[in-house]
């Protein structure tokens, strides 16, 4: 069952490290890695599996001669290149201040994205514990940070659902197409955006056959979207987020209400976004009419946009999809990896959507 | 297997009929009429299993001792008392033209529920056939049409979403705690609300681990709800509506946003509503901070409703829940029933949520 | 929202607890009972809620007029006639124990369910800690053990796989027409099965989209179905059974493979079975041809069986289905209750099945 | 969005016809062609959608640079070296007669599945409309006929349910381990194996929340399974088997109940399956005590196998799980172009599984 990835690996070969390898993030980050030409998985860390195959934990991935896991204090670096942190909120920034200066960073949890310490200690109820390295982080939402993300050390790699909404929203701000006071986003998640950890709200029977919307006007996503739409406005905003959680794995559909700026309607929004993102590879904005669905991006690094006229005056409707774990996650996480490294940015993320 | 429901009956029985069986409103108020006290089911049609008994299309419902199901052309009236209309939008406004005077009408179907026959062309293509019928329908959303719903002879049923979004929003209109001209209203439906149709876009490789929008900007329920919107303000009104289809059969979450009047606020609005449905069996306002969930109603005739504080100044997000199939169909039906007969309203209908 | 159950009520009423209340099969008897005309629910446990209100965990359960949670030390059995124990399996033996004598108890768990000592130490790995409430238990297969049930003081309910295998197979084993050495048992169960317990087997993302076998050749619910087997058949047996976990809420299908005794076909069985249960409200056997499907028991208390010709020739196949919380657990449990109090079987245990 | 695939193509394209590109096998080879480096997707046929961009039938897979798709009539074969079948059982015979002779063929539809002209006509109701070209097909079940398929014209590529039963049934009755007359083999299927047609029980309410058997004792991949099971035991023989439909999308997990030879345990049966599959890229035989799930082979074209001594004297359990779209349709169609053109059994086929 070998696919012999090894072989394919090229002389300059990225030397990378999994810290936090158990979660579905980690799980996600090997399924895509394995099949990237330049990089090696040398490391992965799981505290309460150290010792043991990846197999324990994720038995589809077995058999292709990846390390045994380790704990976190056991493992070295003096090979290692670069390291993805799926750690948990809250205790990655002590352990990104430990790491070696010679590793690169490619951080999954929330812990860098705030730049404004004050703004992270009032949503995470903690002053921030690696204030210098958060000053040299850079916000990596790809398409939108490429020149800063090649000359990062540490990427703060965005959350899944500001991923869903930065992406339409940010060209449309700097535009100055959308009005800053009135965004409201409604968004719809999967289940495993919410991680494995054994929790009774995740289980089966309390999440399939139903919806309901959680963290109602107080979801950490929410100082992370302002942030990145404060800076395309060039001024504070403030705005509506709403997240929904939903009976599929996979997948964050954001609807997104907006107020158009005078002489702006649907038309000139789609313009504007499929003029920025035309020459990338993992956004595509869709024909006037189509509305994007999660299953066309299901296991894919892509997102799609749909913009809509509303039938309220001055108003449209913007639908953005992503996987979480791909685009919103690791997949994210490993384009921004291609960048750092100068390696076209489609490297290794080039699978298609899964569907049905 | 028999539950001997019949014995139960009592002398002043309503003796009904079934238009339209063997889809799933019809096979929900087969549910819930087998144990209501004073119904018995005379009538059965289904066109393409004409002659068949009910478990032919129904496997889980045989074994009651209900009629077998008959064309619709063979039904005979004769010794009914009221009919449920749950045929196909379109069809029913002749169908319900041509049946006996003496038959009390409670319609399923979307064809009696816009009373401005310009808009009921607008958005169904064609004239209707039937406008002396729907100038004296009622609009039958119980809680807030009770008294004319006790006169009416056809009651024009409220559809899923229209419910969803009325129960919380008439009330507010009322008061005039909400803007008019700026409501918004994102509906996650789960999937039985498209019917028993057999289309590709309901399969289940179809629908499963997604979510999408559909109908954006123009679906038909709209101008339902603006109507009752219309009549509630006291003028006309434009919203904005967009439903999403979900993996779930059942249930219907609408996160409303809306922009509170000047002097109201989220607790003002909970206050009206918890007022208004203070003595209403079905219909329960949420203490603050708690968020409704489909899961909470399945199966049941209740409409949960939460208000949250937006953290955009002036503004409030409401959130409601139903099942489509009852509270937003055959429920309210029997509902409406109950409130012709002059029963208690709750009678058929005490069944709690399935959960899970 | 309050439905008045309790108006209901009868003067001849049946005063309950409920030890363990916030688990699944606690809600599911919280559902059936308060539309049971004869039971009022005095006292609910859950050690780790205790003082909150029943909706702090099962909000749709909320506005009933239930008392508050209390932990297992605070109940009070003064005014209480009949416990059910929803308890884990292990610790309820104890807690029995202790329990006041003029108390009637049901049992959900597995503490009551082997017969054999030996056994049990074999299968849960310690002594029986209460081995001469024991010896005065009866298993309490309703349709099967009728009499004994009405003379119990303990009542051990059975397990969800055994009342979907043994219904079909007592039966067929008395009249002697299946071999006794051949049995196979390929059980399909919901994931309600696995209980309320925050377990990362049970998260959605687990369990969605996929199935699996597991404790193949080692499950608890085998030595409880071969007891009761080797009670038919008048002999010690052996059985395959190969429980697999997927993705539903409820719900059991099992597939049992039987060699048919020379002379005995598919007919024979099913005309043995279906004189068997003719007069049983809960067991239908369905016609020849027919599938039973977990959906058309899905929140009743029914099991549907279907015998089916193999080709294998002297071999016949039995599928059987329940809802695992219903005739699996709280409803056998109501209905045992029934039986003990000299009711009607199938009182407060009349509704139909939720489809879809 | 494009990723540019045509760029990595080879010299040596082999230049590919799908036939019937519309349903979910056609999505699934369109999915995993795109990457294959020596494919060139130049037809692809839907009569339903002839004209039309492939984006029209499936939205996910837009932007590729595919040709749009042309109705069967229409599509030209001058410059096709291969062509996929994914045409209806019945009418593929004779459009494969009609095909040009210098086409290969890999025909993914039942039509040429069944050697015995007179089994077809059993099973399918018709005479076969193309025997001499039956006569010169090859079962292509890669592991098992990798020689014959090298040199085939056309591959009667085999179906879901036998790709599971047959991998490890076929090495155990060659070695003469497993009982020919009492081989049971339960089946648990997705719902992607009922096709994209719309057929009211493939709807998602009907198939989400339960599980059902259907086609008990006649289900036509039935003789397929004999068939290939006969040539491995060097006689006729009959199987039980039993599918059923359950809510996942993708997989087939079969549990197959099999008496052992004298000689041979659940330990002999495993090293026996371990050995035949030790150097297979996509079939691999799981440690003792490991239980295979569909989720760890969905999207991937693997085979996973566990065998399990039963408790039962003398019988052993085994376990095998597929992606019915992969490895039990389109994966092994490729597989098995993969053969006929010599090149790497695993090119454009190294995906690891998505989970979850």
């Amino acid at each position: 069952m070998t696919t012999k990835a090894k072989a394919k690996k090229s002389t300059n070969t990225i030397r990378t490290g999994i810290l936090g390898a158990s979660g579905y993030t980690g799980a996600e980050l090997i399924r895509l890695l394995l099949h990237h030409p330049s990089v090696d998985i040398r490391v992965m860390t799981a505290d309460r599996s150290a010792g043991k195959p990846i197999d324990a934990v994720f038995p589809h991935l077995g058999g292709r001669g990846l390390p045994n896991l380790v704990s976190l204090d056991d493992a070295r670096y003096d090979d290692i290149d670069l390291v993805y942190c799926c750690l948990p909120h809250g205790t990655t920034q002590e352990v990104v201040a430990k790491l070696p200066k010679h590793l690169k960073v490619i951080d999954l949890s929330a812990d860098f994205r705030l730049f404004d310490l004050g703004d992270y200690e009032t949503w995470y109820g903690h002053a921030h514990r690696a204030p210098a390295l958060q000053a040299g982080a850079v916000y990596g939402l790809t398409e939108l940070a490429r020149e800063a993300v090649r000359r990062a050390r540490l990427v703060a790699n965005p959350g899944c659902y500001p991923t869903s909404a930065l992406l339409p929203l940010v060209p449309l701000l700097e535009a100055g197409q959308v009005d800053t006071d009135t965004i409201i986003v409604d968004s719809k998640s999967g289940v495993s955006g919410a991680g494995r950890a054994a929790k009774e709200a995740s289980l089966f029977a309390e999440v399939s056959e139903g919806i309901h919307a959680y963290g109602v006007a107080w979801h950490r996503h929410m100082p992370e979207i302002e942030q990145e739409l404060a800076r395309a406005a060039g001024r504070k905003l403030t705005i509506n987020f709403t997240p929904h959680l939903m009976p599929m794995n996979r997948g964050i559909l954001s609807t997104i209400y907006v107020r158009t700026a005078k002489g702006a309607d649907a038309n000139a929004l789609r313009k504007t976004l499929a003029a920025r993102f035309a020459d990338e590879a993992f956004v595509r904005v869709v024909p006037e009419g189509v509305a994007p669905a999660t299953r066309h991006v299901r296991g894919s690094n892509h997102c799609l946009i749909g913009v809509f006229q509303d039938r309220l005056p001055g108003r449209a409707i913007i639908v953005s999809v992503i996987d979480n774990l791909v685009k919103g996650a690791s997949g994210q996480a490993i384009q921004n990896m291609n960048v750092v490294y100068g390696l076209p940015e489609t490297t290794g993320l080039e699978q298609e959507a899964l569907f049905p």
